[in-house]
């Protein structure tokens, strides 16, 4: 699977983005994906790249279709091809 | 437009990045988009969130295919609506 | 406090990077901070930025000194002045 | 040297980041390090790290002190040991 980080702001609609957040993470669900969202990102589990492009540019517009004015969104990709890597692999390994 | 900031590397395929560099940008260049690379990433300016992850996909595909068994990508998309911007309108104002 | 997200990995090293992440969580450890590893970073709570710097400066070091040939630090720091925050506490307004 | 990539923007106090980006550079300035910015970030040349983190740490607090509640701070450093690089090297080998 392929691991990825995403976080998408806002700016300039206030100090408080936790409503954004709930936006962006419901586009995700939409999506049938596994998330998980930790105080600064929401780790995300797909099977290819298609899948996560889909659900990112859903969150993205979701959180321009309220009317936010400028937003940045911040995915980073961790694509393993030599081993099978799923939520969780990672930190079991430490 | 939207301006974004794009970076792909093997991780484990040596210190050396070039080579890797040079292949993703002949990926998004095939897509007739703006870049500008610079000492640690390419800025993209693009029209639409579609034209530039089907870009970005195409250049992590690249990447993926010389071989590399592991690759991270990493994306920040600047997308502002009450403003038209391209890449040097933001350097031009400071 | 202050809540940011911090990521160390070797380039040219293989592409396995578990031990590096226990050796910078192990750097981390010692500055006596609040941290958090999920499965593309470790969130991290400090009470200022002095403190902040210095452990990622001992974490980075403590991967350079693995004989490690390039190392890629990525920390984002996310510095919030009208509000009390801990780490959980942006998890638990969702 | 080390090449480095930072951002910083203050989240709530406009759409209009332009004012933000020249006090940051300003304060990397009084630095005496090399410093080149682009249409997403100003990359930095600096001998180590202590000097990256002290200019880094200026240039987050200049935009602190222009009342700004939330501030993010973004910063990537490339530390290379197996060669000597400097901003322009990357780009140079493209």
């Amino acid at each position: 699977m392929i691991i990825s980080q995403l976080s998408i702001a806002p700016v300039g609609e206030g100090t408080s983005l936790s409503k954004y957040v709930k936006i962006a993470i419901k586009a995700l669900d939409n999506h049938n994906i596994k998330t998980k969202t930790n105080d600064m990102a929401t780790v995300i589990e797909t099977a290819d790249l298609e899948t996560l492009f889909n659900a990112v540019k859903d969150a993205h517009n979701a959180v321009i279709n309220t009317g936010a004015k400028r937003v940045i969104t911040e995915l980073k990709i961790d694509h393993r091809l030599d081993k099978e890597v799923y939520i969780g692999t990672k930190t079991k390994s430490l």
